[in-house]
């Protein structure tokens, strides 16, 4: 049940269409209902929004993230938003949990876009004036921005998550499933007190996969940490290949569960014992796991939301 | 066949998905052929771009309709634009024979957005230096853009086609099926040397239909003309009431054939006598209609895009 | 008499030179006295604008039509602007009653400007931050801003008086004088329960007028409607080809009555009963019409300016 | 007779209203013929440009002066660069030998615009890619613009024309009539090896004129120098007050022949000998002085457009 | 010793590195205390910048002169002010003192920056809101942003000064030592009701120096004034000239005491009797000459941001 | 000896002050000579830049690394780029082979600045049209740009000169000297057919150095790979873990060498056989070091330039 209790009736809060049980959470940490509007798609696929209250001069948050289907779930943000500056929103802030296409930050091959960056550009163009958003991919995706972004870690939820499993200190090693993003792997070690370990995956010239193990994992119990799940197979092999290297036991966990088709059932088969993801994407609906666990991240957006209403710091909120 | 016959290598064409076969038509009136490039869709709906040849200080042409499904065309489009952009193309322009969202050029109701100029502004943000379009929705969106548009018509087309069915001269009306657009039936009509009705449909309190005819078609042949054809519903019933009132015979045309779900049901049943189309969307694989004619607007856009590519003014194009 | 009474000082209205008696009406609508502010001209036709009080911080309304002289009302907006932009007003609202160039709004013609976005472009590049208008030419000119535009209707203040006049129902048919804009006619004939009619009005090749009534007015009371009375050519010609037809009697109406030269010798002679229009532009000084009957349009722009400053919606103005 | 032998067809001048004999010289000094085009106004004042010869991908050169009428003239050209833009002209080259609304260019009381600012954002924000000026009011005026500005300097051409008239070394004071703009004069006595001086004018509490003289200039003849006449005061007080002070003879010179209203009658009685300007502005048809000698500066901008789209240094233009 | 009373806490002011005795005068002005943060360059000269409050929806005033040197101080602001904005600061207000590169304000050689317009181009591109800023080089300065400029005078501050010193009257003439610049000169002598006069410096052909007085100083107390001492190499020459032509005595004053190499040197041997210059920038541990007056500027900034931050208007500030 | 030779004179290369050597061998791979400027800083340290050839229309090339000094060579180069564009360059190609401020491109800790994102902004806002880069810290910022990046590997440059060496195969491993940057270390491994391990450096709570070795290393010689040496520390102390876990011997390779104060020293005492570095950075006059190899990016940087004018694909550059 959601009390509203928020004293400033200028702050507002919007859900679209890509994560609304969790939009329904955070309004209700922030002490407040979920904006009227609706979104309809036409027969042809156009989008047509339509916002059932006023918000002249409010400060708005839409609550967004763009997993599958991304250009819709895009598209409907970027119409939202227009529809908010034109009908005199004050401040149009978007919270998106998710941030889709933030893998294309790059032009790896000659004549690629840089995808990430576009749709930094889309967003500002369409009027947004600030983003909250949740580990994304590279933390360099926030120079894309020139407005204020603010990127909540999830490490600390983690940290929390598997301290309370007694999962932490020498026997547990924190390990990257590939050789990028080192980073967030050694964050959560620290965090644990753990140990690191690297899987080092590649494909060789008759296009079979090899991996091995850089750092010490022999019987210990490995937490697997990668920014996200989308088919499951970097984390599938990579708990094969530990479990081959002696691990005790593998346990993986990510910050945004795409779970793209086929993802469950691989990851069925793999040697995991629990895989802990937040409720940054909705997978309502698809078909579950039984070893999943969900931490909610929106205790920590609905505190970053307050913070930036009321001015104060968000610094706190990366604390453990 | 296509014959690679154009002079001027630093003219490029591209397509992407929406509307190949025309793409590939309009080449070969340009006399070249279509650039090489690969759009694939990852797992979890990210659109991946590879322009597959170097396209540095060229004048590249892409060609796409945004009709359904209008968010992921529209997407393909944007970051194409961003990759030519980045890899060096001297200028980027957007051959676009249907505008998607067009129809919401304006805020009908409180607090509505106005997608078409969100969509115009990012094109324009992601780097289109022009655009080349076929019968917008209203000739006001070229406004939306601060980049040369040019607004091929296709009356002429039309016109052409009706006189060479013998349908002209006084014993013709052409019809606006509905009280907005009359514009484009006044334009028909002094092709044809005919007279002008309009079909007045409204709901009335009851949510009945309600139609009646502005003008005389007693006896007459009617040629019902809009810029597209989405559900047919407008058509159909405007081609009972037509019908109803004393018309000899009905016929239809309409630049864009978007014929969503359900479309070809309605217009088999209505009493038109044939429908005409352009191909700016590409409709192969729907079910077709029998009394479908469908001219190609490859010409034209050739045309068109020869003449911005040589500094020739495109002011013949709009002749009969 | 105008007494202060609004109660937020930091709410400033402004009045430039080209309509200063509806300036003080909605000063008075909205309860307060117009800013203190001169502008003159130089022997050399350069414009001086001289604000006199502070507006450091101040949501500022400029009250400006851009009728003729309408390239002096433009720079003297603009300028205006400016100087309220470095004089560091916190918001710059234009409340322009009349939109000049806006029927300049697309290419008719091969390398034509499209003036009225030119304006649009040239307003939001000075610094105005937010638009009031008053029954645009065309609504699609709200997409040719990026700052919010509120455009206010006048047809419910149209319905009213003819209602008042017990001009409504079966015996009564609205007409548009054109073959565009039927839009407008239509929305005053639901208002009035009224039937519709068009007047379709060309020149043959030999010059001549040629003037048909699409629909039927026989022996019925015609309510013409338009959106601006320039020449009144338009008019004059459409009434006397409805007279010519059967009409019993001939009313027309228009949001704004330019009259430019000669138009009140051409209207005097029509067969046109009453003529209404509002007090957009101020017409003060031109020979005035023994049958015009002005409308204020201050009630519905003041509180729509109210309703701005407070953010309150502004839909409620668009009922009758 | 003008003799069209420019070599390249894509260097295209055209005229708008205010000056077209300058213009005529102009192109007649590059080799070329004036552009078709024609401007109209309508009955309510707006401004209708029609371009009546194909400009894509030409470069284009626009000739106007912002002199009186000022906001129309100024209203022409942002319309006239509106249009080339969207016809897609390569370059939008404005040449305007007087920058109307020059000597706004600093808030010189609370609340002020700087206009001259405001005046280079429109053109910039219309689509203007280049300046070309002559003798700008103060020459810091060239950073109130982002894109390329040449500003030609009229100095060299009045030093030719004192020297061709013998009016140079020991006996000749060059003077500045009033206390601001005396680097004109500085420049002007290098030319010719003369002293200079400076008459300081100013008003006392009493509103009654005050002069002195600043400098010896006694005996010697005097030639003022300015950038601009406008009602001729300046310089009619200066010469008396130099006279009075024991000139022996007063000259004045100045690239802007503004002449308001008045202007030659003032002049008229003022002791001056013979008054110098160029044909920056056109002033046919407004009563001529006697003692008026007209240089014209069709040479120096025609070799500045030749220069520039010949990418040739313009730095010769500014050697004596 | 400061007190922090200043009601609003939402109003910080930060200094960066180059003037920090100044901002702790101003904010002691306004009756707050500097905010905290620390500015580091690292081994390779790079800048960090390390805010230690929150400033979220603050009006922060950020303190920063760009004197020597330059390009580090120049930098240290465009940082801070990227940072500012990343932080959600809700305005950036910077109070420049100095304007370094402020003499590099137009092209006077062919192929010349604008460096003062590069300055504000790139302030504004970082994110700034406003300017306040004391005596620029020239005014036209403001008109290089688009952002609102205020530019406080200096003169009355030396006005009291030498009123306070009994220097007024007809026995005073107040001299720019150049001929450029001579408007603030005039402006001083009308404050002091004393006269004029010019100090014409030149270099010949054999590279020798000339210099002549233009206006009458014999006998008479001159007070030079220019709006910065760099070298003193101007002024001192001119006071060697000055004393030459028969002055009694002669004093000098300039808002901004750059004192480069040597300045001390020469300015000792020269024959002016006292200099006085504002705080504006900090020659702490320079060698000071023994007779410089030094007239606090905090005064002046620190009602000035008040001002700015009570919507109050500034005029009252230019008054004596 | 440089021979002039290449054929387009449009193609300018200019250097600034960072690195004239360089730019000296790279104007020789394309076959021109550096254009002719000249950069001075006056005594108040601002600079002044003089082009010394018209470059009106041509494609030129600004050659800068923005090292130490890093703020006088990013404001020379701004300087520069705003010379440029207002004398009329056609395209401004920024070649900047170290990237200063590169770091700086996150926010790590609350309120910190994006210098990296800023400096991007404020290169394209001063009117860069494209970049010329050289193994940018890491590959996001190329995202920060909106204009085209090329960003040109040196990777291959380093395995070739390995391989020449002898170094390659099983009894190498390549290592990342520090948790981060290890996809850099990755791609040198593959072309080296080595394996890979990483040093895991930190800090613990008592301020102790720990490091660790992930990976094996036993026997084996250890190529450390990095973007850049600034201080040497972490190689240096990488090495000595490496010899301290059983590393044959230590070799090390970086794209920048920044060496600052105290690196020599450092690096000397440290257990590296060999040091390579790029010329990306002028170290002439510093101390050198005995076993540095400097490996020369002038024909990858000349050969860039080249493609880049001639519109030809970079790609085969970055090939082995």
């Amino acid at each position: 049940m959601i009390i509203e209790s928020y004293k400033d009736p200028s702050l507002k809060i919007f859900s679209l269409n890509s994560n609304k049980p969790l939009a329904e959470k955070i309004a209700n940490v922030v002490g407040t209902q979920l904006g009227k509007s609706s979104v309809k798609q036409f027969s042809d696929g156009e989008i047509q929004i339509n916002i059932e209250e006023s918000i002249r001069g409010d400060h708005v948050y839409v609550i967004q993230s763009t997993n599958y289907p991304v250009n819709d779930h895009l598209l409907e943000l970027l119409i939202m938003i227009d529809a908010l500056k034109r009908a005199s929103a004050k401040t149009i802030n978007i919270v998106m949990p998710y941030y889709g296409y933030g893998r294309q930050d790059r032009t790896a091959k000659p004549r690629e876009p840089i995808t990430a960056k576009l749709v930094a550009n889309l967003l500002q163009k369409a009027g947004a004036t600030r983003m909250l958003m949740l580990d994304l991919h590279t933390v360099q995706l926030q120079g894309f921005f020139d407005i204020p972004v603010d990127n909540l870690f999830t490490m600390p939820l983690f940290a929390q998550h598997y301290q309370d499993c007694g999962l932490s200190g020498e026997d547990v090693v924190v390990v990257s499933p590939k050789n990028s993003g080192v980073g967030r792997a050694r964050v959560l070690s620290e965090y644990l007190d753990a140990t690191l370990a690297i899987v080092d995956q590649s494909i060789d010239e008759h296009g079979e996969k090899l991996g091995s193990v850089i750092g010490n994992i022999q019987g210990k119990t490995c937490i697997m940490v990668d920014d996200m799940i989308n088919t499951g197979e970097t984390l599938a092999s990579a708990a094969t290949i530990l479990m081959d290297n002696g691990a005790k036991a593998v346990y993986a966990c990510a910050s945004h569960g795409l779970f793209s088709n086929g993802a469950t059932r691989i990851l069925k088969e793999a040697p995991i014992k629990k895989i802990c993801v937040t409720d940054s994407i909705d997978f309502t609906g698809k078909e579950q796991l039984v070893n999943l666990e969900v931490i909610t991240s929106s205790e920590l957006i609905g505190k970053g939301i307050k913070g930036i209403h009321e001015n104060k710091p968000l610094s706190p909120l990366f604390k453990l």
